[in-house]
């Protein structure tokens, strides 16, 4: 066995990252006598699986071959038919798997299959770094609400506006680009009213090639403009505003004005005069949404945080400084009161991008 | 030449952190051979120079030798004698140099002379490297104000504190440990009344064998109380209340008895109602103060910045959220109105201390 043709299989998995939602990233190399001779990945929800695409650029017979696959080869008939035949029908010899699948009922089953057909199957094999490539598949298909990655922009002094609320530009474009990659990596893209009141903004993907998330609107009291862009564009880019069942009856007219421009008004259970986000939650995974980017406002960033929806953080740092002791900071609403009481993360990644640093942190499990 | 020597040189040189201001640190190695045969370091103020702490240092006779050293040999006489006169007398054959002297009056003149004594003289080897062991001695010395970094320690949110003030504790023990080694590096430490009054602290150096920073306290209106931590140990930590000329005689009471416990009542011009931070700066600099460690809190930062007093900066950064939009942060003040008018830093290094992370900036020269 060898590390790099795994390293390779992680490679390949990752350029499915915003194609194959709500499926996993996962890649496969095919070696014989220490040469590759097939490659693939998942390219897209619904397409061939890795090693049904490795298996079809295989460049002679693999026979007697070992295939690397990040992922535990499926064992049932899906939109596409088992993998696990197409490794027995071609003769390879040695199957090594990177991550276990990680439905219960299914996981181990590909694995059996294989060596039943005479097939040396290795286990666990990088798995780590496997696992790593699909934390938002493995939160979803056993949480079954969306993984959520808070994303913000501040100044090296924590705030997102100046006290007049302008906030053009704090990062540079290096990292402005950066973040419609993780806009085409995720899902659904989440803001609260209050952003969309205050910016009107697109909240699409402007990536070459990207995929445009499908915009929420955490909105209780069904405030959104009929003119905003977010409403203006909803034919084009899949809108959904979240409100609640009181204020979705009380607004049977502007609702229908929304829907007939192609939004789509989610109700969701009451707390305390605003949505339940629990509920939402649970609503948005029953859609498929399997993957969040929370994009603000402090009060909204706030809430989804101490209610622990928040799985992973993005946080840029610009190299300037606003102070005021009235400008806008990331994280606002209600609050701790100790710091014992604060939301913890693990920092998983510190990275300079342009003149800005970019920190990744992962939700802290207890 | 051989950067390796250099290196060790600047290894060396910053041995002499906290204790050699306002002297700048310096290192030197003798090399003859291949065979690195003495060297040395300037130790603290007043004592050796690095080249003479080297010559003493001999293993053998220096006759043909290299000395690398990385500022340019002193050749005046200030408290020792002048270093090129003690290479010039052990017969070492070559010298290479980092650093040129910042004072323009003698910059040159140490090569000079050991030119015209016939010893071979190489300028500018590792400049860069050497010059950045000193940007306080480089500042102060032409400057002849206190070369400023502002420290503050925030959550991933960038708060100081929760909602309710408490800030006990933001970052981990590794972090705060390093806030001890700052303290250690800089010849005086500076927090605005608010923070006495909010925090009562010591502002000392608890490192082993650390030296204590100078006690700076901004305090426009003589607030300090006579019973805080500052006044009572004044005696046992040097201690500078900066307040203005009018509050310091309307107060006449108090600042005698500030003075008899120990503390030195600094006058300097009022600006708006408050002491001018321009005519602060000259007089600390006039006391040899080359260096402050800026510790807030977000008032004084933010007058700091806007005035431009503030060449470095030292952000930690804890993997928390705090939260609360009336929580504090690390500077708040008055701010500007508009992102072009922010205050811009380069980010010279970032490093994982514990948990937590500590981002480093220089000021951006413009």
């Amino acid at each position: 066995m060898n590390e790099q043709y795994m390293r390779r299989a992680i490679e390949l998995a990752k350029k499915g990252a915003g194609f194959v939602s709500p499926n996993p990233m996962v890649g496969a190399v095919i070696v014989k006598n220490g040469r590759v001779i097939g490659e693939g990945y998942h390219e897209r929800c619904g397409q061939l699986h890795a090693e049904r695409n490795a298996i079809a650029a295989l460049t002679e017979d693999a026979k007697g071959a070992t295939i690397y696959v990040t992922l535990e080869p499926c064992c049932h008939y899906g939109k596409t038919p088992p993998c696990t035949e197409a490794i027995i029908e071609n003769k390879i010899a040695k199957v090594v798997i990177g991550s276990r699948d990680p439905n219960p009922l299914v996981s181990g089953k590909g694995a059996k299959i294989l060596r039943d057909a005479g097939i040396e199957v290795v286990e666990d094999f990088m798995r780590k770094e496997c696992d790593e490539i699909n934390p938002i598949f493995f939160h979803y298909i056993t949480k079954r609400i969306p993984y959520v990655s808070m994303k913000y922009a501040m100044t090296m002094d924590g705030k997102i506006a100046t006290k007049t609320g302008a906030s053009k530009w704090i990062t540079g474009e290096e990292s402005r680009e950066d973040v419609q990659r993780l806009r085409h990596e995720h899902r659904g893209i989440m803001v609260g009213i209050g952003t969309v009141l205050a910016d009107n903004p697109m909240l699409n993907c402007r990536m070459d090639g990207g995929r445009s998330p499908i915009r929420i609107i955490a909105d209780s009291h069904l405030q959104i403009p009929l003119e905003s862009k977010i409403v203006t564009t909803a034919n084009e880019y899949e809108t959904i505003v979240v409100t609640t069942e009181s204020c979705k009856i009380s607004n049977a007219d502007k609702v229908k004005k929304l829907e007939d421009a192609g939004v789509c008004v989610l109700e969701v259970d009451e707390k305390d005069g605003h949505i339940a986000l629990s509920d939402m939650m649970s609503k948005l995974g029953e859609k498929q949404i399997d993957s969040i980017l929370l994009e603000g406002g402090g009060t909204l960033n706030d809430a989804m945080l101490r209610v622990g929806f928040v799985n992973r953080a993005y946080v840029y740092i610009a190299p300037k400084v606003f102070g005021g002791i009235d400008a806008k900071t990331p994280v606002e609403g209600v609050g701790v009161c100790e710091p014992s009481e604060a939301t913890h993360f693990n920092m998983v990644d510190s990275k300079q991008i342009g003149a800005d640093l970019r920190i990744t942190y992962i939700k802290e499990v207890i």
